[in-house]
C-alpha cells in the first residue's frame, strides 16, 4: 500500500490536469463562438467526457480507503458529502437572492404579463425540493432518483418560459428589458433544479453508493 | 472532548436547518415576484447573511480537528479543498459545454455583429484562469487574492455586453434570438469568473488558513 502523502501528489497532479484540459475547453469555446468554427465546437464536446471521467477519478481518489484509516472511510464519504451538498446550498441561497434582486426591479415597473407560469414553477419544484433534502439524511435512493428523473422536467419548463418571454419581445420591442429580467430568473431557477440535483446525486452516493454523476453518458 | 460520530449528527442537524432556509428564501423570492411584494423581497435579502455564516460553520464542523485525529487535519483541509476545486473544474467544464451549443446554433445564422468583445474578454480572462488555477497548488496567497479583486471586472464587462446587446434588440427585433444567445454566453462567461473566484477562495484559505468566503461582508 503506497503512503497517503504520494497519494495526495497524484490528487495534486490529476486536479491540474483536469485544470488545464477546463481551461482549453474555455478557450475553444470562446474561439468557436468569435471564429464561428465547428470544429473547435466538436473538440470541446469531445474534451467533455474526459472531464467528467476525471471529475469521478479525483472524488474517488480524495476519499478512497487507502489514504485515512479505512474504518473511516464511511464517515469521510459522509463528510465529503456533507461538503458538497453546503456548497449547493449556499448557491442556492445566491440564486434567491438573485431572483430578488431581478424582482425588486419589476416591481417598480409596468407588469408584462401574469406571472402565472413562475407560481405553477413554484407550486410544482418546491414541494419536489423538500423531498430532495428533509429525506436526504434518511439516506433513501429512491426519492433521490425521482429527483434526478424531474430535472428534465425543469429544463422543459425553463424552454417554454423562455419561448414565450421571446415571442413577447418580438412582439413588443418596449417589453424587451423586462421579458430578459424574467428570463434570468427562469434560468436561476434552472440552477436551483440543477443544484438540487446534485444533492440527490450524493444522497443516492451515501445510500446507495453508487455514483450516478453523468448517469446519462455511463448509461449508454 | 465529544465523539466524532455526536459531531456527525450535529453536521447533520446543521446542514437540515441549512436546507430549510435555503428553500424559505427561494419561496419567498418567487412569492416577491409574481406577488409583487417588496417586504418579501427584503426578507430574502435579510436572510442570506444566516445563510454565508451556515456555510462557514458547516465547513469548519466537517474539517474540525477535534473529529478525525488531529495530526490530519491539514490534510483533511487539502482533501477539502480539492473536492471543492474539482466540483469547481467540472463546472467549469460545463459551461464550456454551454457555451459550445450557443456558438454552434450561432454559426448556422447571419451574425449580428463582430464580437470583438467576447474576444477582448476571453484575451484578458483566460491568463487570469490561468493564474488562479497553476498557481493553486503553490499556496500563493497573493496571486489568489488578485483572482478575488478581479471578478467584479468581469461583472462590468458583462454588464457592458448586455448593456449593447438590449440596445441591439431594441433597435432590430428580428436580432432577439441572436442577441440572447449572446446574453447567455456572457452569464456563462461570468459563472466561469465565478468558479475561479470560489478556487481562488479555497487557495487563499489553504495558504493562509484564512477563510475569505463572503469577504464583501464581513469586511463591512
Amino acid at each position: 500500500m503506497r503512503h497517503f502523502l504520494e497519494e495526495l501528489d497524484d490528487l495534486q497532479e490529476l486536479l491540474l490536469e483536469m485544470a488545464g484540459r477546463v481551461e482549453f475547453a474555455i478557450r475553444r469555446a470562446i474561439s468557436a463562438l468569435v471564429d464561428r468554427d465547428e470544429e473547435q465546437a466538436q473538440e470541446v464536446l469531445r474534451n467533455e467526457a474526459r472531464i467528467n471521467q476525471m471529475e469521478i477519478e479525483i472524488d474517488d481518489l480524495a476519499v478512497r480507503p487507502a489514504g485515512p484509516p479505512s474504518a473511516m472511510a464511511k464517515d469521510l464519504r459522509f463528510l465529503t458529502a456533507a461538503i458538497k451538498i453546503n456548497n449547493d446550498l449556499e448557491r442556492m441561497g445566491d440564486l434567491a437572492v438573485n431572483i430578488v434582486e431581478r424582482a425588486l426591479s419589476l416591481i417598480h415597473q409596468p407588469p408584462i404579463k401574469p406571472l402565472v407560469i413562475f407560481r405553477r414553477w413554484a407550486r410544482w419544484s418546491i414541494p419536489w425540493c423538500e423531498t430532495a433534502w428533509t429525506r436526504s439524511f434518511k439516506r433513501d435512493g429512491q426519492l433521490a432518483r425521482g429527483v434526478l428523473l424531474s430535472d428534465d422536467a425543469v429544463d422543459d419548463l425553463r424552454d417554454r418560459v423562455c419561448e414565450e418571454l421571446v415571442a413577447f419581445m418580438e412582439k413588443d420591442p418596449s417589453t424587451i428589458s423586462r421579458a430578459l429580467d424574467l428570463i434570468m430568473v427562469a434560468r436561476n431557477l434552472e440552477r436551483v433544479a440543477d443544484h438540487a440535483t446534485n444533492i440527490a446525486e450524493d444522497v443516492l452516493f451515501l445510500a446507495q453508493g453508487i455514483d450516478v454523476r453523468h448517469h446519462s453518458e455511463t448509461g449508454q
